[in-house]
């Protein structure tokens, strides 16, 4: 198969599959997903990912019809069905089947859907400059929880697009008037100042990211100090480095915010912190 | 048939109907929507609602690949596949069909979905008491559109079904500590002091509601003083009369909030008022 999809049992390509439009996802958006990269049919940090998912279905109130291992079990006999070297691999519950109502139906139980995309390998895509703007982050007070309410993101994507950038980085207006900077439209950002890496802390105004996690791990490893602190937009602005991480990317170097030349003065931090965040990726998915 | 649903030209019963995994509503809840009550065929308010619709698009950027005498003849149409009284006819609108990605599918065409379901025409849902609970109003900045990302709603509504009552009314905190009502999950509140009705006003915090407006119009038509200005918690409930409306009840009266019992002192300004309400919506529908 060129791509997988999946929905409760029944499997097809991706552009092939139907499911009802009663499925709440489609009237509500209520639902949560997760998504990471496979290479080798080995699912990257796929603990971390699952860990994240039962947060999120928690924090929403759905109780899944399945357990960690079962879903394990689902991805990966999923991924027997394509051949190539890597793929995305995204995965979705919603609460469930059910004619339009608010509250929960009686009798739901949630649907599971999967969807398996290739993805190409290229090292590239960590290399090339990353370009961002920035918006004030009107989403809801559940950003830190993986749902599929994501018009706010797909619209700051969109800006984005339409602006010949990569990514906008919304920001907060805290009550003392300044900015704070919470996270990307599909990335978290981060900023390397005096050789120290200074990203947002996990409130609940940014998304847990699994790549922001790795790392915090990496800059440990290499005797990096690591700040968990807000930060305005100014400061992101004048800051040596500056970069984006997510699940597909790994990390990317920003050069420009808002037309803005930025960042691109320590190297010598930032260089290895990306290496080992790609080689890490590499190498459990060899 | 008992039930009409319409996807994209296709017409089956709600429960039967297929839609593509890759519809956006379904990954990302990237759509509006719009809904009324018909009766003896004739849609209610149709005009006022396919105005809020056509702005609701505008707002998260979709283009309909209809024009507006177009989905008036979808919508009517359909109707002529039922034949009971009173019915709810709910439309939607999706960005459109493609491999998920946030920004928008280059050569996507909007998705149109139409259901429509069988209604009991009983006085008593308007004429039963109301209990209210209050909630921090956390939904995103979009709150003024009426799009399907509605899983703050969702849990709202669930937690008022938890706890035995018939709606969650959000507030927000003001700069100084103060709360601020903003709406219900689906509906908007209103109060009755000395004789003048109290609405919230239509900025980005509430849905502009179709209900809502013809309340202003009965309260007019009766000489009525009206105020559109923010309100406290507290001034809600202290208030002589306190009411919630929606497109699908019309007016309902309040006698508890949080468990405290409210209002009911102001039957001579209240009742005129939801009888005007409740009479219109059967003369149009003649």
């Amino acid at each position: 198969m060129e791509t997988v999809a999946y929905y409760n049992g029944k499997i097809s390509e991706i552009d092939d599959m139907m499911i009802p439009m009663t499925d709440r996802g489609f009237t509500f958006g209520d639902g949560v997903y997760d998504a990471t990269m496979a290479r080798h049919q080995k699912i990257f940090a796929l603990d971390e990912h699952l860990d994240r998912f039962w947060r999120s279905m928690a924090a929403v109130m759905i109780t899944p019809n399945f357990t960690r291992e079962e879903l394990t079990n689902i991805l990966n006999d999923l991924l027997t069905n394509v051949t190539g070297e890597a793929y995305m691999i995204y995965w979705q519950v919603t609460r469930g089947t059910g004619r339009r109502s608010h509250s929960f139906p009686l009798d739901a139980t949630p649907n599971l859907a999967v969807m398996i995309t290739p993805m190409s390998l290229d090292r590239g895509k960590q290399e090339r400059p990353y370009r961002l703007r920035t918006e004030l982050d009107i989403r809801s007070g559940l950003t830190h929880v993986k749902t599929i309410n994501l018009l706010p993101n797909v619209l700051a994507a969109q800006r984005a697009m339409q602006e010949s950038v990569d990514e906008t980085v919304f920001y907060r207006m805290a009550a003392n008037g300044d900015t704070r900077v919470t996270e990307g439209s599909k990335t978290n950002v981060h900023m390397i100042k005096a050789g120290k890496l200074i990203t947002a802390p996990t409130d609940k105004l940014i998304l847990p990211g699994i790549a922001r996690q790795h790392l915090l791990q990496a800059a440990r490893s290499l005797g990096m100090p690591v700040e968990e602190r807000a930060f305005t937009v100014a400061e992101l602005k004048t800051a040596d480095e500056v970069f984006i991480t997510s699940s597909t990317m790994m990390a990317g170097r920003v050069v420009s915010i808002d037309g803005e030349s930025v960042g691109q003065r320590d190297e010598a931090h930032f260089i290895p912190l990306r290496t080992q965040l790609v080689d890490e990726w590499y190498a459990e998915t060899e």
